[in-house]
């Protein structure tokens, strides 16, 4: 086919709280278009799904037939598309089997999404979004045993063996660091751009050692910045790092003498990468984006097989 | 004088960040009015304090005298009406001898802001009010040796002795409570009223015990809700009591074994209180208000020695 716009074979989408990402597939698996909005499930009313697919992507759907659309993340959450209803850990991560069907107008769309991951014990967590990554780890890397840690907004760390989420536990390590670094006191400490390496390190290992020490060592950055010139590079770095390292010290068994993959954005990823080693941890890295494709290319090959 | 508005012997101010609070005092001591307004120092600009002061108690100032105004808190800041400099700990509560006086147009005024406090040992800290309850509360209690505990937005835990201000802390968790209870994911499963005191002392005693925890245990609020159908009560409690509970944990030597006093709300006071009951320290309990009062009142004594 030689038209500007050849069809997809089937479209991936990676539906989150604050945006969506596309991908438009070929046959072959080669990526024929991506495409990004801000429409996501936060933003968005359960009737403005379809519309936004169609806007971004309608010009790849072939007529005449359902084009798979294979949708992971909060799209599938009880205020998204349609409710997917979490797999209950362990369990390997949720396929095509598992998958929802989402209610779509035009017949050109077949949407299936997946579910996220649910564990009572040891206790109560939540993941959507994240288990496609770990599909996609595990497609890249059969048999990996160890542990995922996927940084973000909410920090997951899971424990994999035995191609199944065993169990997992979750740090609003993001989330602290935008509410402090723009709602609270602090923000005045950190009103300008840089990043120091050293402030980093050295607040990290101080909360790694000492974690108890995190509830009163948050405003010492506010207050050396007010009587000793503590630089906005210096008090980022340290505000980072001081959460970071109570990440690390409450996350101290799923790391400690394991086997790492960080499933991250570059920077971020570099960061954990970073505060690993400094603790003797020498974590492989994986591209989040890449490995969200390559999960719900997983569960695209399922639905093939269970269609012949 | 049987006029409806007595002129004030002095008026007494606590200028904070997010209000005002102005008390018209008599020359016993009665409080002959009390008033309050949003015009706190964030929210006005330096040209503003004047009129401020004129339009809620103008009608106190006797003609043809220049009448005491005594100043706390943080319109002695730099963003403030005129800046106080920090004393620098360990000292006395600083008094009238350590005010800056403010300019003021008018002649019935004569301004006088009471400087915070300033530490550089252990670690850099800051109070701009807390000082003048302290000063209150050695008014009350002369020969006070102990640990002041002022719970609030930032609480301080003070460590007094010899009637000086020796060293602070200062824990972030009232700030904290209200970002992660109003701005983050958390609060989804905080959105009703109520309050479980049973959730609380729970999360409370996991964070005194296991402080490093913190860091995931604050989104379980998240998941529980979700899926174990946690309730808006509960989780208020709970995520108030793991965040009291990891500031105690960070706190311990400044509570444990030693002479309390917390000065505060009624209601935040009582829940400290509770708290370090169930860690074998009674505390004694003082009305924040009638403190700043106390040391307020405190620096016009001495203003009047001083004159004479």
């Amino acid at each position: 086919m030689s038209a500007p716009h050849p069809f997809a074979d089937w479209i991936a989408a990676d539906w989150g709280t604050s945006h969506l990402r596309l991908w438009a597939m070929g046959p072959t698996g080669a990526v024929l278009e991506r495409a990004r909005s801000d429409a996501g499930m936060g933003r968005i009313g359960r009737d403005d799904y379809e519309a936004e697919l169609l806007r971004l992507i309608g010009h790849r759907l072939a007529p005449g037939r359902a084009t798979p659309v294979i949708v992971c993340g909060m799209a599938g959450s009880r205020q998204g598309w349609a409710e997917a209803p979490y797999a209950l850990a362990p369990c390997p991560p949720p396929g095509i089997a598992e998958a929802t069907r989402a209610p779509a107008r035009d017949a050109r769309l077949a949407v299936y999404i997946l579910p996220g991951v649910r564990q009572t014990r040891p206790h109560a967590d939540v993941m959507r979004g994240e288990e496609t990554q770990i599909a996609g780890l595990l497609a890249r890397l059969p048999g990996f045993d160890g542990i995922a840690c996927l940084p973000g907004t909410h920090t997951k760390w899971v424990q994999i063996s035995a191609g199944e989420i065993v169990s997992f536990t979750t740090a609003m390590t993001g989330e602290l660091y935008a509410l402090l670094s723009t709602k609270s006191v602090l923000r005045h400490a950190l009103d300008a751009e840089g990043w120091d390496d050293t402030a980093f390190a050295e607040a990290m290992a101080e909360t790694i050692a000492r974690p108890e020490r995190l509830a009163t060592r948050l405003f010492t950055i506010r207050a050396e910045a007010l009587t000793a010139g503590l630089s906005p590079a210096a008090a980022r770095g340290c505000l980072s790092g001081l959460l970071i390292g109570a990440e690390l010290a409450a996350t101290r068994p799923w790391w400690l003498g394991q086997r790492v993959a960080i499933i991250g954005a570059a920077k971020l990823s570099r960061v954990y990468a970073e505060a690993l080693a400094a603790q003797g941890v020498e974590a492989e890295r994986f591209d989040d984006e890449e490995m969200t494709l390559a999960g719900l290319t997983r569960a695209r090959q399922s639905l093939t097989e269970n269609a012949t």
